[in-house]
């Protein structure tokens, strides 16, 4: 078996779920994934925590991507300990208790057509 | 002669063929894309692993991107071992025998107009 | 309390912030950002240089991202020393005292639908 | 004075221009740019090598990017040794003799309205 591709600590700088949707649900409600990859043969314990502009961080959620399975969680449907407020900027650490891989992706379709955009997380010590 | 560019592993953690397109194929046909750059002198032998949320990884696909050529996949014309579900999260180990530079990259046509993302992958040791 | 995330010196080779928008202000408005995410304890003094094709640098432009602290600071809004031309190409490079974490964003409406874009500033040494 | 930021060696994996575009030239042109950033003191002499799926790489294109200015270079415009091919897949090799930072970025207007996408090149030894 070959080492687990990644790192234990991301941070995504850019949130922002927009407020309003154009076209079906869920497929096309503007959401914010957080993508997380787990190579490895042991369950990740991940947890985020949420900056924002002018208040203390929130968190942490907690979730699991089992060993060798991706996990893709909307920011949208985050509830404990609170939901993620929508138009609101706001930004995420993420760290883990495995090596794993961090992608960061919004549809935002506030308009009639979709804008995409994405990005992999920053990767620190 | 230099020293051929990039890393041996890779990893894209946001995957996703959308259901469905608008305009002409295959242009316009809502695809993802693994783009691999080998600017050395030997040919690159590649194998993709896919992960998925719910079930095993499945692969190898392999793959070769000859010397000092690009090869621009895309996940949608992949079939062997087995295609690639359309409209299901996945993510994507690429391992190469060769240094590459891989990037990532969606064309959404779900909409009559169309949303584009891209980043470079994750290189991991 | 474990080690703040990020780096203290990074740059942003591709800025633009497209002359004309569609849709309500501001929400709506074309405009590129800086996202910088502070998760340590202690305020991060940054500055912004910004770099043009045909003219000397201008900055530094100073603001301050208090303990963990996220500051999403449109270009559009910056005055001081003068305001960020539209229509012309420009990059930026980002400097903190305190390690901080990069990402930069552009949404662009000239047309009647949006169009994003973001990645992660490049961070070094 | 600070230490330039950046690297001397930079790929992009993911080069396509497309065909056709919709709206005024040149804004509105679909293309393909590479956008490099020298923040130091000395200019800084920039060559291309561009890479196919199918066939020997073309270049040297070369350019200069001055001392402490930015230069966004559209592929659309590159015409020695030849033009860049439209709607044929490249990718691009970026090499200097100083430290520069180097992002990607594409326009596509082939529908009526726009598409963007960008991403930081991967920065390699």
């Amino acid at each position: 078996m070959t080492t687990p591709i990644g790192q234990t600590r991301w941070a995504i700088a850019e949130g922002y779920i927009p407020e309003g949707s154009n076209g079906p649900e869920p497929a096309m409600t503007s959401h914010e994934t957080v993508c997380i990859l787990n190579t490895g043969e042991a369950d990740a314990h991940v947890t985020l925590t949420l900056f924002f502009a002018d208040r203390a961080p929130v968190g942490p959620y907690r979730l699991t991507v089992p060993a060798q399975r991706t996990r893709h969680q909307r920011f949208n449907d985050l509830d404990d300990p609170e939901p993620v407020p929508r138009g609101t900027d706001y930004a995420c650490l993420i760290e883990a208790d495995q090596p794993v891989v961090v992608q960061h992706t919004r549809l935002d379709s506030r308009r009639a057509e979709n804008a995409l955009l994405t990005t992999v997380a920053y990767p620190g010590p």
